[in-house]
């Protein structure tokens, strides 16, 4: 199997799973709707799986490690060495995402993409495809067979952990100047003004930004990506995280798993695998709303809402890490809630409610 | 001790251990403030608690179960026996507010604070101050000896929480109809338009929420509360479960121990506790925003903002359930995650980059 091939078998939601999701939800014993985003995502789920109901028992954040050649033009407040030692970092449990996924029960599994040094560690996996993109303001970030590969290296590690017995993964980056290729692609594929979508990433001075800004401007001048192919976009100016993110994405829609999307970059990739394949969309959920300014134009065009909002910007999957509790809220309501039936209330009442609230709506 | 000894004691945040929390939390390994409302709660719980590191083991959400007279004007589309009834269900782990509890370790503790009819079962715990309010259409809702002694009944209940070890509650209510007394409430306090504070409830058609607004403003033209009486307007046109979770809060910020604000009508019991005892303010969380239409201006007069987006409006306790992992996760990010000493990352660099961010604010 490889991704261009499982692009061509992945099916959208299954509409029959959803219907009989929704009219289980309204046997429950509360009013009509009133689990709003909840009752959604027991909706999706099954969609999904094609299963009613659902559980989900092993599960992970898949973090893509790389760095980004576009470094050089100082578009980043860290130094780029920390792209690797955070990649370490978080396979010892001492990061934002490491301790979050602990938490609630997530193992890490952090790959090295396209890292600049190896990271000397077998706790980090070696999926490498290239040392570093090449800096995309000058040329592009890579060519069209590195991205293909990265993104077949994501779609085979996620493949490798569903048969492991993974049943939820999650999506998570560590880049310096990841921010600055999200953008990138965001502004190509989007057509947004780099005003309005590049933002301060890791926290840059308004200097640093209208820079960033300007180097985000001048990659696309240079290499004039298509905004009809997002292979071309991906390549010219994306990144190996962001492509290894949608290798997973497509590997999550052909096994009919759900994948959670964190912040900015992880969206970015869903919006590429959405492009890629359209059906893809439907096994993707939304986790919190980054404060990184291309990531609500990039989730409303995939159609994906966020339900946390946390005012992060930590990257790494650490959204995702937090959502996975809201995904079982999802799944005992539709589990362990008592319906109507369950409780003998009278079915003349019940009908009268119900009428009531039809009337509204 | 009773509440009223209480508010004379209670003192708001810790402002030195705050301090030491948000130093601390800028030693992490992550930019600058890139964890945002997760170390907003840290140094929160900081503030409440006195110490810096914080970790919760025994939670429960307590859920006051009262009846509410106004229901005789038509202004719910649930039957009134619905209070009763479903109290004993949260009891039995069917409901909303059960089954997350129970996903994310905490208990549920309901009382009846003021059913109408007894719930007939201990495992209801008996607070019972009144059996249902008076219809406050026309006349007070309760007397201001019943509200006092609602206050009581729940500032009891969460002391005795507390000594079998509790170290946080969430807040939550069942009683049919308290959507009006909760949107009175509001009225009466933050001079909103009825127009605009009164909601759908569970569920109401146009026509049953045209007459939900006119009931609102007829008990607050009956009654005419005043505003700057917060257990005027409690007793006037409120509820003896606002009441009850108002003295939740209060013994919460009495004990210095985060308390979690549910929807709309916990939100109202933490506007009235906050006009009772402004200090009291600092000890509160909230967690979900609520749908109803006055859970917003509610909570922005306390200086509360939620954190979970989920368009529910189930009440119950229902977002606190939900929100336990969330302040976990601000626990463990401070108790867990690295420091940049720890990685004995160079010191030049990391002032390096703390000046970049810091040009930056």
């Amino acid at each position: 199997m490889n991704y261009k091939k499982a692009i061509r078998e992945i099916k959208g939601a299954d509409e029959a799973a959803m219907q009989k999701a929704r009219e289980y939800i309204d046997t429950l014993i509360k009013p009509f709707g009133a689990l709003g985003r909840l009752e959604e995502i027991a909706v999706k789920l099954a969609g999904i799986t094609g299963n009613e109901k659902n559980k989900f028992n092993k599960r992970a954040v898949v973090v893509m490690a790389a760095d980004n050649g576009v470094y050089a033009e100082g578009v980043a407040a860290a130094p780029q060495a920390f792209s690797r030692l955070q990649a370490v970092n978080m396979t010892r449990g001492i990061c934002g995402v490491s301790v979050f996924a602990k938490a609630n029960g997530a193992d890490v599994v952090v790959a090295d993409i396209g890292l600049m040094d190896p990271p000397g560690t077998d706790a980090v996996l070696d999926l490498n495809v290239k040392r570093g993109t090449d800096n995309m303001a000058i040329g592009p970030a890579m060519s069209v067979a590195e991205a293909e590969a990265a993104i077949e290296a994501g779609f085979g590690l996620a493949k490798k952990l569903y048969e492991q017995g993974y049943d939820i993964l999650g999506t998570g980056e560590m880049g310096i100047g990841n921010t600055t290729s999200t953008s990138a692609c965001a502004i190509a594929l989007l057509g947004l003004e780099p005003e309005v979508a590049v933002g301060r990433g890791a926290g840059l001075s308004d200097e640093a930004l209208a820079n960033k800004i300007e180097v985000v401007r001048r990659a696309l001048a240079v290499n004039k990506p298509d905004k009809n192919d997002p292979i071309d976009v991906l390549s010219k100016v994306g990144g190996l995280d962001i492509a290894g993110l949608a290798g997973c994405c497509l590997a999550a829609a052909h096994e009919r798993k759900p994948i959670l999307i964190d912040g900015a970059i992880a969206a970015v990739a869903a919006l590429i695998t959405a492009r890629l394949c359209p059906a893809a969309k439907d096994h993707m959920i939304a986790t919190h709303r980054s404060t990184e300014p291309s990531y609500n134009a990039t989730s409303a065009e995939i159609g994906l809402t966020p339900f946390l909002d946390m005012e992060m910007r930590l990257g790494e999957g650490s959204g995702c890490a937090l959502a996975f509790p809201i995904i079982d809220a999802a799944c005992v309501m539709i589990n362990d809630m008592g319906t109507f039936a369950d409780i003998s209330f009278d079915d003349s009442v019940l009908v009268d409610i119900r009428e009531k609230e039809e009337e509204e709506s």
